[in-house]
């Protein structure tokens, strides 16, 4: 890759962007045949079955309630004092694990990974996540001159592939001191995979036995999907697992108000570590500080205030509950919708219960997607798969297209 | 700099906040002394003579106006394209450089300098800025690998050092192909320093001398303070002189609405390129929006949309000049209180003419701090000098503390 006056610093940087690519043939085709007749599957937000954006309206009356004082006054670097004391709440709610667990704000999820990767990896390590992942894990790495590489999220029973993440893990341990694995649940972005509670003790247990003495693991834990996991509360129920790792494997959480408190522009979020260690936490509360202050300064003061007045407020945090409940419900009837199209249609995906998307691995992906826009069906290829959006489209529509998806893999692969 | 679980990665993180610690003992002493016996110069914000934030109204209503969905909605990763409309008119004003101008949102000011260095040099290179800078420089740079460097900003005249500045640039290209300068002015933070139109001239074309074939130059200017640097009209008239640069010369301008606009804790800023090669150009968005991506991903959308909504309606954009003039001159008159007092104190300061701060260079900046402290003055020792921040104190304060502070120095340094 050449560059004219920039540095490359080891990043690939084509300038493509295939999402807004589909996103745009897809808003044409709304234009020209009518929101009803195209699915447009690739927007990862949460859409009403008209396809415009569902914001609660209890998060929105809290913003416009601020002083202009609140709105315009910068925050200190690692967060509001009154936004870091919700924030374990925010997290963990009923499940906190045991241990020091210490917050940074962060501009949403984003942010938290790259101060994860930032802190606790060395320019030139790999970082490990699942072959299905979050296209961005790659650009945050390299734009600090890390880079990621996967093991198999799924064997061929369609269970977590324990065997390619413990092999994957030992590998790479074996060749540098540290590692950080960044692992998205519940709810994985792009399959829509939960583990159980038994899986999540499998892969603890990984975790302790391949970090051998002199050897640290940095386990990032992605929960932007965790309130749209189906129930948000048990979606929470596996989190005290974490209270109680050995010294050398501090766990990070990310987590994001985008998706749960319909903050996706006000660059909301947050890291929480959790350690048995005390000076690992206060460490984690230094360095993940001066990260911030080093890349961008303090975060947006609007988003940590009305979170921190919700989560202070049992009238205000009701409603926001009892408003969610509502979007849940959306969410789960369009994936269940999907589910049962896909299993009558005979249309294999990869394992999945809830969550904004749903991935159907296949052969030919690009072909298949380009198949299925001649149907108005417009979705993400992924590299071996197709990402649809079903956060972005009807349950009606989430009931018609598996049968037209399985079609254009046959058409494509025969 | 021992570390216990996180990598140094090349940085010093001491966790000590110089800024915080003496702005809480300000805060004690108001508490005890009251607010009219404590002058509490340490805060980087434009406070009226109460020491209350000054917001402007006429921003604050615009986003008090927006719609559910404007505030929550993602931005598209480069900065909303209504946003990026008005951002040439934002920071020029009448005075538009010739040449090819790309922009991209960033968080604040501080991801511009952020993206500059990680676009625009190497991990191990220098990066040059004047001996007064404002601290964060430092870690933004080390943050990435980068290590700031410093020229000395006046010389004994109290004129820009040109000599300084040239030695530095040659000295630092004979080592690396690629330099990027960070240069904050007008009004410069700490100091107040604007250069006049013929400094600039003769800094341009320092900048050309020293960009020998084979070796590229970006200059980073960092105009934070551009909006109150006396006449916002008239402190724009240098911004086409940067209109005529080789291709080997890149600027950026870094823009912020942190001070202008009273957006502090919104984190609404972008980066902006001026060069005759369109290729250059186009690759500064590309890489931009990369790192941006890899970073924090999109900026927060409502103080794009509010600035946007501003530039975009008469009346509204004469509303904000007009109450944004009220607060010029507040800060003007402060301006010329200290200078006055300090010529009859004959308290020596670097040069200044307008912006948020006044730097009083001495020897033992820590011990004068300690001194001014127990005179209830509280401000900043930033390494050879005392910052004050009289966009924080009353005229009345501006006037007073000048000879409090030269008897402090004389005590301390006899």
């Amino acid at each position: 890759m050449d560059y004219i006056f920039a540095e490359g610093n080891g990043r690939e940087i084509t300038g493509k962007d295939k999402i807004f690519g589909v996103s745009q043939l897809a808003k044409k085709a709304t234009a020209e045949y009518g929101a009803e007749n195209v699915v447009n599957a690739t927007i990862g937000a949460l859409l009403d079955d008209d396809g415009n954006l569902i914001v609660l309206s209890s998060m929105v009356d809290v913003l416009k309630d601020m002083t202009p004082q609140e709105l315009a006054e910068y925050a200190p670097i690692a967060g509001i004092p009154e936004y870091l004391d919700v924030l374990k709440t925010v997290v963990f709610g009923k499940y906190m694990p045991k241990g020091f667990i210490e917050a940074c704000a962060t501009p949403g999820g984003t942010g938290s990974i790259r101060n994860t990767i930032a802190n606790y990896s060395r320019p030139g390590d790999l970082v490990l996540t699942s072959n299905w992942h979050w296209s961005p894990y790659q650009i945050i790495a390299r734009e600090i001159g890390r880079e990621v590489t996967t093991y198999e999220m799924f064997d061929e029973s369609g269970n977590f592939n324990f065997g390619s993440f413990r092999e994957k893990i030992s590998e790479i341990l074996k060749k540098q001191d540290r590692l950080v694995i960044l692992f998205n649940a519940p709810a994985h972005n792009p399959t829509g995979y939960s583990p159980s509670s038994g899986t999540w003790d499998r892969i603890i247990s990984i975790l302790k036995e391949c970090a051998a003495p002199g050897k640290k693991i940095t386990f990032f834990l992605d929960i932007a999907y965790i309130d749209f996991a189906g129930d948000s509360d048990r979606a929470r129920e596996f989190l005290p697992k974490f209270g109680d790792m050995p010294d050398n494997i501090l766990v990070v959480v990310g987590f994001s108000a985008s998706k749960g408190f319909t903050f996706y522009g006000l660059r909301t979020g947050a890291m929480l570590c959790i350690t048995q260690n005390e000076e690992i936490a206060q460490e984690f509360k230094r360095v993940t500080a001066y990260s911030s202050r080093g890349s961008w300064s303090n975060c947006t003061r609007a988003g940590q205030a009305a979170i921190a007045k919700v989560f202070h407020d049992e009238k205000l945090l009701a409603r926001v509950f009892e408003e969610r409940k509502i979007y849940e419900k959306l969410l789960a009837d369009r994936c269940r919708a999907f589910k049962e199209a896909a299993a009558e249609a005979g249309l294999a995906t990869c394992p999945f219960n809830a969550g904004f998307f749903i991935t159907i691995p296949c052969e030919n992906d690009d072909a298949v997607n380009e198949e299925l826009q001649k149907h108005n069906i417009f979705a993400i290829a992924i590299g071996g798969g197709i990402r649809i959006a079903i956060s972005a489209i009807s349950e009606e529509k989430c009931r018609m297209i598996p049968e037209k998806i399985a079609a254009a893999i046959k058409k494509v692969n025969g």
